[in-house]
């Protein structure tokens, strides 16, 4: 049995966001080794690392050096080099989740074509090697307006997403490989995250509810648990969990999901690691999601997934019209509400729309909670100085 | 308004012990910039720190030159140089909890007589300047055996605390200023964590209730809450923001009580800062202790008390007969069970007794967190590899 705890041994996480900060609280909290690398110098997980190195992680050998240090590589971000990931696994280090799986979720066209091989609920799609194909499709008839178009690769909070409605919405489309998705009249956005471990062990958190921001297109609300029926609720964590099996994934995968008009379950696409759809569990479950994704890629015993009490989480995004130094308006007001809990990401910068923190509200009585979440939207402004 | 999230702003702590190191974890949620002081290279707050300096605690100038680069200064032990405060508050950099409070709280016979003067319930005591007027007063018959003795001064952890059966027992005392206290027959031991801010808004935490380990004397088991009934509960807590308000404290203050045989509530003793007593809150609470210490110290407002579900904590100290580089026999045991988190403070040597991290277990049944913690404490060792 390996010690991991104030031991020698070492974990590498390639990214150093937000999402690396939150996950060093959870192995400062076992007394973990970390080794931190990302572009970034001031990077957010820069601070609470045993060791950071500033470097380029779509760079082969850049990835490949970094990950020799350590004895599990794992990874905060999904834009990593996965050649350098196999090429550890091959030399004997652990890398989880799997290179294997990033690989299939870094495309959204293998993404979705993984999921029609497994007969995984999505929604209908054509999958597209380039721009021209598409507007060949659309010329014969064979795919018709309105669609989503998604960019098989780099697209994160909404970018490389685009509802197509016509031929003028078409030719502004990038030419790269794509998909081109039914637009599905769904009734709520859910997400479940489901957590794995070597072991095959498997466990789900309860079903979460989003609400997104009509323009931004980032999620507004996280709620859980999501106020949805219960037969609905399970089904929903019946296919995020077939998702983790079909995977035979190591650590957390956020699954999104569509619950059609009909009740239908549709996964939209999937993260393979912590998410902004879990940030409620720090405040809200018996294991928060970043605990828990270290249990997994560690091979130790998964965390009670069942929630202590309600949640909502609301995201801070950079109000329109500032970029600089960021000030974070009435933040002191929100404090004096019950439950509430700011997370500050430490970014100095503010610009429109960039995540730069999120406040977790909690409370026995939920629709308590999402009262005060509506308060607390309206009071703090992410500006600047 | 001072803006303290992503600033400028700078926060420093005396000393980086496991206090301080959970504090980090706070002052890195809201990205507060902060400066740690500790005699040890390698004491468990030194990571997250954005400044960590190797110095004594106990000298002024290295007190004093270090607090002179901070807007607020706080510690997380009461053993630091109380004159440098005392010069840097006169220099006009805040310092809480107040230098004035701790200097009363550093000495347990000013701090007795501290709790006469302001009427505050305590076990009947004599104050002694040297053991030799102990000891006259004990062949005078005015102080008869048995009784309780305690160092004025650096006791900690049942250090410094006798109880003194015979002349025997009193021969072997040390020379220093002391309290002799009456025995009490107590049915529990009970804790209440006082919150109060600049600005006077007070509040006070759920009673929990101590077990002590009979060898060590140090807590066994914190239960939250305390399995008392509601007006023992009510009593306590209104003697604890008694003691607040007479010291008029900011920040935090756990004031630990005596439950006697006919359910009177006296003042043991308290501490000014975050506490073994409150490491429940940190799962069990909707705002934990280190949180709540910040917002008080930061004149933010202060956060809910009240708990969020049952919690359980139990200390990890180090096995007697083991000594060296640490191994937690059995952690992954533990970590099987529901609602339960260790903390590993990051010592990297064991020694008997030595607090090497806690575990918490919460579960919305507290007989069955209480069962937990008793499988919890029965199943993981400290030891050595």
């Amino acid at each position: 049995m390996i010690s991991y705890f104030s031991s020698d041994f070492k974990l590498a996480i390639l990214g150093g966001g937000q999402l690396g900060k939150m996950l060093l609280y959870e192995t400062r909290k076992f007394d973990i080794q970390t080794l931190v690398l990302d572009p970034i110098p001031e990077a957010p997980s820069r601070l609470a690392a045993n060791y950071f190195e500033q470097g380029d992680l779509m760079d082969f050998e850049t990835v490949y050096n970094f990950g020799k240090k350590a004895d599990v590589v794992t990874f905060e971000i999904e834009a990593v080099n996965v050649d350098a990931l196999e090429k550890l696994e091959a030399d004997g280090i652990i890398v989880y989740p799997s290179p294997k799986t990033l690989r299939k979720i870094q495309d959204k066209g293998v993404q979705k074509d993984f999921y029609t091989e497994k007969n995984i609920p999505t929604a209908p799609y054509k999958h597209f090697a380039k721009l021209e194909d598409l507007k060949l499709a659309i010329t014969a008839n064979q795919t018709s307006f309105p669609f989503v178009w998604k960019s098989c690769r780099g697209g994160y909070d909404g970018k490389g997403v685009q509802v197509v409605r016509s031929q003028e919405d078409l030719e502004k489309l990038a030419d790269t490989p794509c998909i081109a998705e039914d637009m599905i009249p769904f009734k709520n956005e859910l997400a479940v995250i489901v957590v794995r471990n070597p072991k095959g062990e498997v466990k789900s958190y309860p079903v979460v509810e989003m609400e997104f921001h009509p323009e931004a297109n980032q999620v507004e609300y996280v709620i859980c648990p999501g106020r949805i029926n219960d037969k609905v609720a399970a089904k929903a964590r019946e296919v995020a969990t077939q998702v983790s099996e079909a995977f035979e994934h190591v650590g957390l995968l956020a699954v999104e999901l569509f619950q059609t008009e009909d009740d239908q379950i549709l996964v939209n696409e999937v993260a393979p690691r912590p998410h902004n759809s879990g940030h409620y569990s720090i405040e809200g479950s018996y294991t928060n999601q970043f605990e828990q994704h270290l249990r997994a890629i560690l091979d130790l015993p998964l965390g009670e997934t069942e929630s202590k009490i309600g949640a909502v989480m609301v995201n801070l995004v950079g109000e329109e019209g500032f970029t600089g130094d960021v000030f974070y308006e009435k933040i002191e007001d929100i404090m004096a509400l019950k439950g509430v809990t700011p997370h500050i990401y430490g970014k100095r910068e503010t610009r429109p729309f960039r995540k730069m923190g999120h406040v977790t509200i909690v409370n026995s009585d939920l629709s308590e909670a999402r009262r005060i979440a509506e308060e607390v939207k309206k009071t703090i402004r992410v500006i600047t100085k």
